[in-house]
């Protein structure tokens, strides 16, 4: 039985849509849960009959969300150090957080380490499409923000197993993320990369910003920069909508009604783009699994972090990894 | 009077809504137009009552979309390059193309060249926001893809005066794109605009993707790699969600009669959203005024595109961008 280490104290919201999230998923699957934080807190917020799969571990110290992610190394008593260190010390086979993301990153690749030939984790997004059915992983969406073609093409390999291993996906089709769909297009790096990347069977080459949204491609590889910067923008483009729709709808009682009559579709629509559905986001590249939640998760989202680490963890991905890495290399 | 010449032959549709486009322009605003192309088929297309305003200049060639843009500057002959070289010549005030962009951008900057002390033209694209009546300006999205920090910090400049001399909006905040808001975040090269744009009054410091639809900040910089992903990745955001809500209104009569009755709401959104409304991508930092179209432009676009042109051309931007860059020099 797999056992998962979950920061019980980083979050927005403090421990208890953490604890709740954690009780949902005990309900769906069978696994074991280290919560990591405050015990007292902790086990008041925990109902008897759950106490035989969960434990607890103390942490006296929290990360707030907005120090330097460089403080978490030294801030040996902190839940998310110790949530880690519990995957290092093979007591957990993974790690889940919603806190600080920065921290998480940098504890999992210093604490339980690169996998063999990986030069840099990434961190991997799932992203809505417009085809029912179909998601895309976006990746680095921050973890790395100076890259280099070599670390683009590594990308392309980790994001090309979790398709195949996670989201089941036969032959994925990895796209590099450019200003253009030509060979010629891209930045200097981009244009690196793409030579790397020419001789991998499963790479279509350049794909513009709109693919990851119309179910062309599996896989997008970006630097953490841009994805950082393109997950917040389509963020905002799907909220100004949202704004944008509301204000208009108040102002006029026939649009009401119909958006009451329009209620299920856009249900539907929420649910296809709610980040809550997906819980969370790989770190993929490490000897071992982390998930970084986001911070706003409320207990569904911590529920399919939790479902996303056990995935990843009863799967093949870090061996796939390690072997596609060193054919890439050759 | 101004007099805006108009490559009639680009875009994706031909002729016919650049030219219906130029009738709807010259019916609202008084003008001067030079409509470049086959002269036999243009006026062929044009109203006898229209003759008196416009005039035809012959070119016998057209660059195709699919073609590099380096065989624009060979090719002499086409509409984009005669067009181009009218404003070179003084016989226009500006020219519009819905063609090649790439080759618009480098016939521009080429024939007609850059205001002292520009070290690189921008394409700046104006984005919607969730606030009623308020736009965002973007640039660069395309023009340069690899950007060192001292483009980054002209961009900012040719921005702000953008913002103040065209959008009218009298204390622009300029935001520099980046993966958050903190000085400490950002990539090598964002870094160290930061450091050059912290003595610019109008400089309110790292923006991250929502802001450009949030209303918070006027104009936002990033390098044209940058620029053209998140303009792409916001298009496919807005369409998706488009499609996610049509296909879902057809399975339902009840959603069905609810979209109808909310048909004034997604025709606000529409037009909200709608880049035909704001016509054109200026390129900013050339002695002259060039605006770059959509390909797929409408008569309306293509109307817009040339009021654009006309506000721009009648404005003291290109002075004001010569003494700020001047300054930021200092």
């Amino acid at each position: 039985m797999l056992t998962i280490a979950i920061d019980a104290m980083g979050g927005d919201f403090g421990p208890a849509p953490i604890v709740e999230g954690t009780l949902h998923a005990l309900r769906e699957r069978d696994f074991k849960a280290l919560l990591v934080g405050d015990v007292t807190l902790l086990r008041s917020l925990t109902p008897h009959e759950y106490l035989d799969r969960i434990s607890f571990v103390e942490a006296s110290d929290v990360l707030d969300m907005h120090e330097a992610a460089t403080n978490a190394l030294k801030r040996k008593e902190t839940s998310i150090y110790k949530a880690v260190d519990l995957v290092k010390d093979k007591v957990a086979d993974a790690v889940v957080s919603m806190g600080h993301s920065g921290a998480t990153m940098s504890l999992a690749t210093l604490r339980i380490g690169r996998l063999k030939g990986v030069l840099r984790p990434a961190i991997a997004t799932i992203m809505p499409t417009a085809v029912p059915g179909r998601l895309s992983l976006v990746l680095d969406v921050g973890a790395n923000v100076d890259c280099k073609a070599e670390h683009l093409a590594q990308f392309a390999v980790m994001g090309e197993a979790y398709a195949k291993d996670i989201l089941k996906i036969a032959k994925p089709k990895v796209g590099l993320l450019s200003n253009g769909e030509e060979e010629s297009k891209g930045n200097e790096i981009t244009k690196e990369a793409f030579l790397t990347l020419k001789k991998c069977e499963s790479f279509v080459g350049n794909v513009e910003g709109n693919n990851i949204f119309d179910g062309s491609v599996d896989v997008i590889v970006c630097d953490g920069f841009v994805g950082n910067i393109l997950l917040k923008a389509s963020e905002g483009v799907a909220d100004s909508i949202t704004k944008i729709i509301k204000q208009n709808v108040r102002r006029s009682p026939l649009a009401i009604a119909g958006a009451v009559l329009m209620r299920k579709v856009f249900r539907v629509l929420k649910k296809q783009v709610d980040y809550a559905e997906y819980g969370g986001a790989p770190l993929i590249g490490i000897n071992g699994c982390a998930i970084i939640g986001h911070g706003k998760s409320n207990s569904k989202a911590v529920k399919n972090a939790i479902f996303q680490a056990i995935n990843f963890s009863s799967s093949n991905i870090n061996a796939d990894i390690e072997q596609k890495i060193a054919l890439l290399e050759q």
